[in-house]
């Protein structure tokens, strides 16, 4: 526990502004986050093929977990006997869960949705589970992470406006409960954070609905945008972040969840968006893929079989400080484990490090200017992933 | 380069024997290793799942790579464009090459074996190619490890005796060529040790026969072993092991090639071999089985679950330190990458760690003690793996 008398766990720190981009610190139980920041999906209490010293040695100052999976698999009583999710997973620093309010809409066969909760199928199993807002107040109070999300109905980026509403409305009434249960459960010790999840698709009046409701039940530490980067077109993402934006309060941390190519994380942090989480660089680095500032380039390019360069130059990253192209290519060639590690840690570090660049330029005043130098290098390619 | 005027690369040093069992120094071009010693095998240029820094950490002082492999993907002429295995693989402690016989006649497809050379089909894509004595040495001299070995016919653990002989011959007349074509390529130089490979399956009067041929040709630094652990029953090995150790020099290295189970490992320093090699940890990592000083676990066994102790009470393993049964199983019916890693280095510190005290064992003489009081706690279970 880091956190002095006078900084409240929860407690969002605005540092500067720059235009609607914001610098800021987060307090948490187990220590501060500079913001922006993307954080690490560490889904099932591991980042895949990473061990939490490098996350820690690549700049991550806060992994995500799912309550969802942990929930299944180990399950969140015995994580809770080991002493808590950091000492699981030996990873010291904040974690944020998320809720399992994607991932019961998106990988789980669900047999029943009510305003009471949702019946599913386990994707690991097929066992059947009734998952309610007080059980997952439960289960992530028992896995203690630093910051909490509610559990959200997500429907699909192009749900209809009927659809997009009810989950607005359904959303909102587990809010409610998962807030009685976070209370009884937390005796207001004051060490995890709940944050809210706003719905309501594409439709800017049912974002700002959802804001509005939510806000009206108490004061937030920030707010989880949910439902985006879901299957709808980009514009429409960036229209809703853009609209939502100016509602949100500036003293409480915004997380937009799921986004994390470069792109699409500039083009948030220009918003006004403070942290994110997503599996891109993990999955693309095991994929082959590894991030660069001129875009991203396939491993086993031949370009890169007898080039003793570094993935980027000037990078640095463990990965890069150690090896050279050609043998990054000649590990994924001849289907190395080690590959999986040193791209991940690549394309993690690359996303760490945008973010710590976009917090510098902020903090002068030079965002924009960064920002547009910064894409005229990149050169597109990519392809959208959750 | 860590070698000093007074001690040349490829000197053995004798520094304790207790019974037959022997502990050393050998003194190579990138350093150190003492002995008995365990070298975690890195086929491809890559020890599964484990960076150079975790090799290092966890007490390896020479890793095995391999020519035929090498040869093959990504190409020996390339290393050596690169630096060298060293710089390529960015481990810069002492490093083996073993010359393929074994892989040639284990993987590859055989299309003819004269005394010229072999005439094999790549394991990997089919391709055709025509390996010789001459040439082993061209990839081993680019591939630049600190030991290199020359290329055996290795027939298999129950040969015939005619095969076993013709293989003996073979081998020595291959060891010829080897030697000028080592000899042209180092310039005398100093920096490779090569050593032979002796032959002779499981006839021990063969056995002596190729020791007796090789050490007519030259001195060596030592003799690797060959053709041992491949299918032949145990106290065969055994037998020849015990038959062959006092007709070896005491001023040279013994290398043991293949094996590396625990009990095997024991038996064969008792009876005077120095350096060891074997998937068996790595593959066993991988496979979800931990060495433990009460044999081998199946790290999903259900006792685990709930287990928040270490793997191996007392363990000195970055594994150890960090993560619990309860982790380490989940992470395997997890199916998590991390896993592979974490048992990975578990079972290769387990093996060097046990080289370790069996070389205090010597230093002390108090060796037989040592093992019969290991083996009473050991308990079986193990299969042959090369």
């Amino acid at each position: 526990m880091s956190v002095s008398a006078v900084t409240p766990v929860g407690k969002f720190e605005l540092e500067a502004r720059d235009d609607a981009a914001r610098a800021g610190l987060l307090h948490l139980a187990h220590g501060q986050v500079h913001t922006p920041a993307f954080m690490p999906v560490g889904t099932q209490g591991t980042v895949k093929a990473i061990s939490p010293e490098e996350l820690g040695a690549l700049g991550a100052e806060m992994v995500l977990a799912n309550a969802y999976h942990l929930y299944l698999r180990p399950g969140h009583e015995l994580v809770r006997r080991l002493g808590g999710l950091h000492d699981f997973m030996g990873w010291h620093r904040p974690i944020l869960t998320d809720s399992g309010g994607y991932q019961v809409f998106s990988l789980a066969k669900i047999n029943k949705v009510t305003d009471e909760g949702v019946w599913f199928q386990s994707h690991i199993d097929g066992s059947r589970h009734f998952i309610t807002p007080e059980l997952v107040m439960e289960i992530e109070h028992a896995l203690a992470a630093d910051v909490i999300m509610a559990f959200d109905e997500c429907p699909p980026g192009r749900a209809e406006r009927q659809t997009a509403q009810r989950a607005v409305v359904r959303t909102h009434g587990w809010l409610e409960r998962s807030v009685r249960r976070f209370d009884e459960l937390s005796e207001g010790d004051g060490t995890q954070v709940l944050l809210p999840v706003l719905q309501g698709a594409t439709f800017p009046d049912l974002r700002l609905e959802s804001l509005r409701r939510a806000g009206e039940l108490r004061e937030w530490s920030g707010f989880g945008i949910g439902g985006l980067s879901v299957g709808e077109p980009k514009d429409l993402m960036y229209e809703v972040l853009a609209d939502l934006s100016p509602e949100l309060p500036q003293d409480g941390v915004r997380y937009l969840m799921g986004v994390g190519y470069p792109t699409d994380l500039l083009e948030a942090v220009r918003l006004g968006y403070d942290i994110f989480d997503c599996v891109a660089p993990t999955r693309n680095g095991r994929n082959g893929t590894a991030f660069t500032s001129a875009g991203p380039v396939n491993v086993k390019v031949a370009a890169w079989r007898d080039d003793g360069s570094q993935m980027e130059e000037g990078c640095g990253c463990w990965s890069c400080a150690r090896y050279s192209r050609a043998y990054v290519r000649h590990l994924f060639v001849a289907g190395e484990l080690l590959g999986l590690r040193v791209l991940s840690i690549h394309n993690l570090y690359f996303l760490t490090d945008l973010m710590r660049q976009a917090r510098s330029a902020i903090q002068d005043g030079r965002f924009n200017r960064w920002v547009q130098e910064w894409l005229a290098r990149y050169a597109g390619g990519e392809v959208g992933d959750h």
